[in-house]
């Protein structure tokens, strides 16, 4: 049952959210102790002009 | 006050979200003992290639 | 697949969170054409002294 | 470390969230205590028609 | 109609909040041009050894 | 900058959420090419009495 959801910069490829998906479902349901069947990952990719940091928007970094 | 926020797989059309406000309002109002009015409902439509589950990403199940 | 996360002010019981699990579940799986096995509910109970609106503590409303 | 996530309708520009950013890190640092560079703030355009209030669509009231 | 979600480590009290949510929706309101009524804010308090950050739970740093 | 929020049902001890941030993060970094120090985990113990799936509790399951 464990969700996990990430928030990151959009720029990542299929490639790379299916490797996130994959490591992360087996990383958590191996410490979680449940099947990795159980695990669900929601990827989020937000604009750098969404994001701010300190204060200042991430595409402005 | 009650806020529902209701991720799924984008496919849905408006009238599928509204009757989802429509109904899932209700029902919140109704068991929370409070009025339609203060019930917030916010849909997060998700591309199937940003959700995994077990492992996989929904867009290559 | 669906997920929905309800917040709402903390003083349910188990009585209403059940009801409230039920009716979503069915209301989302039939709209959204999906088995109910397949909805997860979240329940995030916020104590008033956490929830601000209109720029108050709910607690002080 | 505050973590802040802002939800509204869409249409806002960048300039909007760049002062929204920018003063929103400012209050919460300085409430919290932590340097403005802890802080990270994160916009969610979400559609009209992707948000209820009332059991009516935004796009619709 | 904006929500602000703010989470941050454990430890504020009822001022820090009251003031928090006051500060947070004067903002919010005069940028999204709404009236603060529109705006809702919910404080999550996290525990130290809930919270990462580089790998580190924050209760450990 | 990556975030990643995990929730799962309440039980895991500190030692289980160390290890969840360790390997969470560096996997969240790798696959990002971002630096360790950039990924926050916030983890979110839920109690299985607020945790529905397919209708019911999960304290009823």
């Amino acid at each position: 049952m464990p969700l996990v959801q990430v928030s990151w910069w959009k720029g990542a490829g299929t490639d790379q959210r299916r490797q996130l998906v994959e490591e992360v479902t087996e990383t958590v349901a191996r410490i979680a102790k449940c099947p990795e069947a159980a695990v669900t990952v929601i990827v989020n990719d937000v604009e750098t002009d969404h994001w701010g940091r300190g204060g200042t928007l991430a595409s402005e970094l």
